[in-house]
């Protein structure tokens, strides 16, 4: 990858990094720092905030104000809605505090940088903020205003703060239904699902 | 209404749109697209993004980084606190998602845009989220970081996620006391408030 | 303080104070407006917003999309979160609607500004939102997403909307362990601490 003419920045962007995809498009007063990956087909809103050494698939939509950071890794075709906030220290202090031991910490990313991972198809929704360490789950929802602690299977509907999950979505976005013992079904694609041998995420009945 | 001497635009702000009413003052890194209608006398403060199609009435204030989409409506005299995030889907995916039941829904408005419009002399708090197709009643008041899921009457007073009604409020903001059974005054301004016949919202005893 | 050569403003944003201390950044897309204070060896992040009126010590850092408005002050060794919100006025309508009361409130700060302190040293977590009024004591450290409406004691751990104590935290970051009856010790840098007399907040054995 590299920036081509099939690239669009607005012309109030800041685009620093040249590894941008095919397609991408970034749009007013967003900031890709030197280091961030896109890939191709991407849409990254006004205000938006990605720094070096974040990583985003192909098809991905982040949405006006996301901020994504160093640490964050985002796979194909995730939604990224307005305002999410990512995070990537679990007990952040203002590293230049005049106290050893936080300059110490701040000295070695190994020491605070937990790295976060939104699986394929997934959507974070407006404003939800996702803490640093978890992993949300290929075709995950994540409710507007959630605040995500904790990892989130597959499909997992998810809604609160601390967020809890609450149902099971379809790759489409619909809310599944149970239709029968150990069988949840899409109302909008028909596509069939069964929860798995340890009874922990549900996985379709035909794979994709 | 069109671009006149009479609108400030700051020189770091983006105003694409011709549709914004005398008076109205649009601050630094704003950014307002083509096709966005703003009435009289509004403030936009930095960093908000107003996008083609969201309408807005007179005297309303729109708080810096409040995210305003298309299918939003916003009467006279609002307030809309910062980092307030509209939304206009409520199951969003990536709509570049190889999956053809993503592409379909998004290839036709009417199967995802769903309208929400917020009434004259309401509140929206700090950061807070309103989700698609919701209507919040005139003189509302929705408190700093609460997710407006249910539509709410008008003069309630709302808190917590999902916003649940709390209290009411008057025109002038402050809450009501309930002073004998049925009749809500408000300390500040005097006014008067009966329930109504369903039980469902408060009326001012003298029409305004 | 001034303007000088030790500051570094980024070319994208906006810095209008001359109120800044050496060795000070501001980033792309911030705004700083003029009357803001800033002390020495800060960060200001990309897209935040200073008003007039507030006042920030050194060695802050202040997040991108932080909003800090007239009536905020922020002693030294603050980490202000990514999208964090303080607001100034509990009971805010549009001002310039046309209603007496809401215009008479509005023609006089002192019937609305309300001040709030944030102590050397607390963390403020991603995007949560901090209620006019309130003091949040020094080391405190709120949780991403919480929204604070009461005030916090030094060192408290705070979660959830409305935010609630549930725990202590060290100087550095580190959640406290309780080693016995009213003795609470630091995991990472074996600091103690014991309840003072009131029962309402913990201090260090040894004064720092």
């Amino acid at each position: 990858m590299s920036l081509t003419a099939d690239i669009f920045v607005h012309p109030n962007a800041l685009c620093e990094s040249v590894e941008v995809g095919c397609g991408t498009r970034i749009w007013a007063f967003a900031h890709v720092m030197k280091g961030a990956v896109i890939g191709c087909d991407c849409t990254v809103g006004d205000h938006a905030f990605l720094e070096s050494g974040c990583r985003i698939g192909d098809r991905v939509t982040v949405k006006n104000q996301a901020m994504i950071w160093n640490g964050v890794e985002i796979d194909d075709d995730v939604f990224v809605g307005p305002g999410v906030t990512f995070t990537n220290d679990r007990l952040p202090r203002s590293p230049r505090m005049v106290f050893p031991p936080v300059a110490q910490r701040y000295a070695d990313p190994t020491r605070w940088l937990r790295p976060t991972r939104i699986e394929r198809g997934a959507t974070l929704g407006a404003r939800c903020v996702i803490l640093a360490g978890v992993t949300v789950g290929a075709y995950a929802m994540v409710a507007a205003g959630a605040v995500v602690t904790r990892n989130l299977a597959a499909h997992s509907l998810a809604v609160g703060a601390p967020a809890s999950r609450v149902g099971w979505t379809c790759r489409c976005g619909e809310r599944l239904a149970l239709v029968e013992a150990n069988t949840w079904r899409c109302p909008r694609c028909s596509e069939q699902f069964k929860m798995d041998a340890a009874g922990e995420c549900i996985n379709p009945v035909q794979s994709y």
